[in-house]
């Protein structure tokens, strides 16, 4: 028996092992020929195989829950879409295209527009690819790809799981999941967090990895052990059996507010059902997406209306819009962009179009009045005090009273004093800061290691927005992924945040840690984690306080 | 008389006004027909004419100086391209257009490809398009775009100006520079800077001046204003007169090192017959961008030794390969990523391929010896100490004693520390810094204002490394647009940078404002700077001091 050892980024935790399956890769590219000798009736073909795919992707959405239900309710949408049939259907009658060819083609023309505009619409090409090879498969009759009927316990390998997939894994079978690409944001990890399976992403080497009888998965460390003799079967310890009683508080009465990130009101409902005492981030982009041009104000009142409702009485962060050139909204004519992280997006649209943010903002305001939430706004990808006073403003101009930003470009960081004089609040946005601060995309595998939330340099700059919140006696959150990790979470409260927002998966986690530590422990955690001079010696220090 | 004002981003200082020249737009897109009656006899005017645009522009390479040489010789190489004359030449008999839309689609391959490459590649599309439009106009027998004749000394109006125009510019005749688009470190802002023209760049709405008989520009605050009566003619105050000995020191004996950044021969030269006390940054990429295969050991050794020549006993920071997705080089393989400044570029690249560092640093090796220059190296991109560390060893097993790091990611800023207990040195590349800090592309003009080297937050962050180096007794650098700025210099040297690298052109007007100020101005002057809250109030309180 021999082993050898991998390493990845983990990015959900525990340790698990058992035998390994290797998810197939895509379908190969379908040829161009031969010409169908009836096109009309070749392309008849599309959409009822269309409609099969979909009403099967329905089917496994109705068994599942929370986000992995939402995954597939899109990925459904996505191969009902007309668009791509329609377009599919003419490569057929007019190329003379056999039906999958036509599938892959259309699919083709929606992933090069996707991946030209990068960003959020980038992360939906993995969803556009899987439609795409589900329709293939239904239209060549062979079993689709993705994740084989599994016969036991096993430890999944992929090169990077498509959100469908994951959404459909039954963690009973699921000891843990290995990707070669992939980063710490991607769906894969918020999704394998959510299941409560160790995950290790950015794993170079693991589909090269030949005769391998098992793995051993360290999803805290990012380490993956093969072994090509037996392996024991071992599931991670499970820590969803916490228990949490709903207010986020530190052993000794510390208050830090644990709060729901949402964009859907099924979002809402999850978040209020696991026990959010609020929500510090309400995407609002959701509202947008459907749209070819701007909702209006009474469309977008009752859209928020719906989001905000079980949360009246309570707290509540939306976000107005952040769209631009890496999550392009048709109406708003983003321009392509060189690098549309760094371009035009988010607040940076209002300049131009102060108009479409007046109206947002309008119909937040109606929306709180009908809803009873205590709502608040916050605008992203903030840079200056004066970028933040001109939104303070015009909220304030609209009637909200509470008004902050998203800290998530390193300097608003960095004059995070001179900010707190002109806002409410600040929210940290951990997932783009940490990209801009690295320098590294969150969408590329190959630099996803830097993209860690345990990085030293992250949490410094998270200590001065802390230090400048303290100081001005103004609240600082957090919510990027960073949140939803209990040992960071606790970190973050010892750096002077006051709130942390996360998916609904993992506030119980979060809260039933805040509730077993003091205080004290969570500032010398920090002082470690800040003090390391890597991720993992930060990991280290601050668990050896907690 | 009435007067409109308009606000933009001062990127070369000074204050001037007079008559407004606006520079014509490029030509209309040449239509597809008719098609030639003899392609053969079409498709053979492009290569005479592609002759005569790079003979008009060697000819006004000759007239120029330094800078202004380069831009109009690497101009004129890409008018003689063969690659392009034959594409076009294809095109005209393959495909029956006419020579001038040809060319144009010819062009527009290399644009897309350029575009799509991102970064350094992408600011050579300007170059491309020059040519095309200059050869289209020379097939159409119309006079070429750009700079039209001056009657007089005249303010210069122009969407962006092409590094060709602004290369030919004859300074007693343009009084000033104001552009639509661009940023600050633009090849425009560099230009202008360097003949001593004020200039501002990024100013909205300046094209659509429609009767306006002349401006008043203010290339320090970004301030233009519009006069439909008579305007004054009057030239910036020249600060070309300025003397210096050669030696970067304070009027009390400080010591800050005055520094050429290169990439050529040519600029070596320039930089040492211009007084540079050594070389702060040698981009080496020059040596590899006209290759298709990597440059032998001995053909990049005999490029250094060139480069090198001019620096015997002084000492010279070779900067290793910074290429990536956004300067592609075909024996990388570079794929394409969704933002090309976020993800493997610089030292990245070198973890997967240390042998093609190892060659370099190889060939840098010898040809120090070759030349007696007194040779560090330092890497670009780095993000955290243990990356420095890597890259250190792998120098020192070269031979090559001394080695440090480009400080122009946000997270070696913040870990300043850790980094220089592994480095010898560092150099603060702040035009990409600052690009990362606020999360705005240098190539975007609508978020220039943000690149703004006098930005208090991107102070701030050289404060952290000034204070970095002073604890270790190591020294750090600045290599960016930053240093050529003479009050911007003195204020670095203030927040504890030690040395000064900067295009030819800027070492005799910071060497000799240095001259004239004392230390405890620098540092007042820094203070000052750091405790503002935006680029204009830190320019004032630094000027208040110095």
């Amino acid at each position: 028996m021999s082993s050898a050892r991998l390493s990845g980024v983990g990015v959900s935790p525990g340790r698990a092992s058992g035998p390994v399956v290797f998810v197939a890769e895509a379908l190969p590219e379908p040829p161009a020929t031969p010409e169908p000798t009836d096109p009309t009736d070749e392309a008849s073909r599309i959409g009822p195989a269309a409609a099969v795919v979909a009403a099967r992707l329905r089917e496994r959405a109705e068994a599942a829950k929370g986000e992995a239900k939402a995954v597939l309710e899109t990925t459904a949408m996505m191969a009902a879409d007309p668009a791509l049939v329609g377009q599919a259907e003419q490569l057929v009658t007019g190329s003379s295209l056999p039906a999958p060819r036509a599938v892959y083609q259309a699919a083709g023309g929606f992933i090069t527009a996707l991946e030209a505009a990068g960003g959020y619409m980038a992360e939906r090409v993995r969803d556009v690819r899987d439609v795409r090879d589900r329709l293939v498969a239904e239209l060549l009759g062979v079993a689709p790809p993705g994740v084989p009927e599994l016969s036991g316990p096993s430890v999944l390998v992929a090169r990077d799981l498509a959100p469908a997939d994951t959404a459909g894994l039954d963690p009973s079978k699921v000891l843990a999941l290995v990707t070669e690409e992939g980063g710490p944001t991607s769906h894969t990890a918020i999704l394998a967090r959510s299941l409560g399976i160790p995950a290790v992403v950015a794993c170079r080497g693991v589909l090269d990895l030949g005769d391998v009888a098992g793995l051993v998965v360290d999803g805290d460390t990012g380490e993956v052990e093969a072994r090509t003799g037996t392996v024991e079967v071992r599931a991670a310890e499970s820590t969803g059996r916490a228990e949490w009683n709903g207010t986020g508080v530190t052993a000794d009465g510390y208050r830090v507010k644990v709060l729901g990130n949402v964009g859907t009101p099924e979002d809402a409902k999850a978040a209020a059902a696991s026990g959010a005492e609020g929500v510090g981030l309400f995407r609002t982009e959701f509202s947008y997406l459907s749209a070819t041009e701007e909702p209006t104000v009474a469309e977008q009142r009752a859209g928020y209306a719906a989001v905000l409702a079980p949360f009246a009485g309570k707290p509540v962060v939306v976000r107005t819009l952040d769209a631009g050139a890496d999550k392009p909204l048709s109406f708003l004519n983003p321009e392509p962009e060189p690098n549309p992280a760094l371009g035009v997006r988010g607040l940076r649209v209002a300049f131009d179009r102060p108009e479409v943010l007046d109206r947002q903002l309008a119909a937040i305001a109606e929306a709180a009045t009908d809803t009873g939430a205590q709502v608040s706004v916050m605008a992203p990808m903030v840079a200056t005090a004066a970028e933040a006073d001109w939104f303070v403003k015009r909220a304030r101009a609209a009637g909200i009273a509470r008004a902050g930003v998203m800290i998530e470009i390193p300097a608003a960081a960095l004059t995070a004093r001179e900010v707190f004089e002109v806002v409410d609040f600040v929210s940290l946005g951990t997932n783009d800061l940490a990209q801009y601060v690295f320098a590294a995309d969150r969408q590329v595998g190959a630099v996803a290691a830097l993209n860690d939330p345990w990085q030293p340099a992250l949490l410094r700059l998270v200590a001065l927005v802390g230090e400048a919140a303290t100081a001005a006696g103004k609240p600082a959150g957090v919510c990027g992924e960073a949140a939803a990790d209990p040992d960071l979470a606790c970190v973050l409260a010892g750096l002077g945040v006051s709130s942390l927002s996360m998916n609904a998966a993992a506030l119980t986690g979060v809260g039933a840690k805040l509730a077993k530590v003091k205080y004290d422990q969570c500032q010398l955690a920090a002082r470690g984690a800040l003090a390391a001079a890597n991720p993992k010696a930060a990991k280290l220090a601050a668990r050896a306080a907690l």
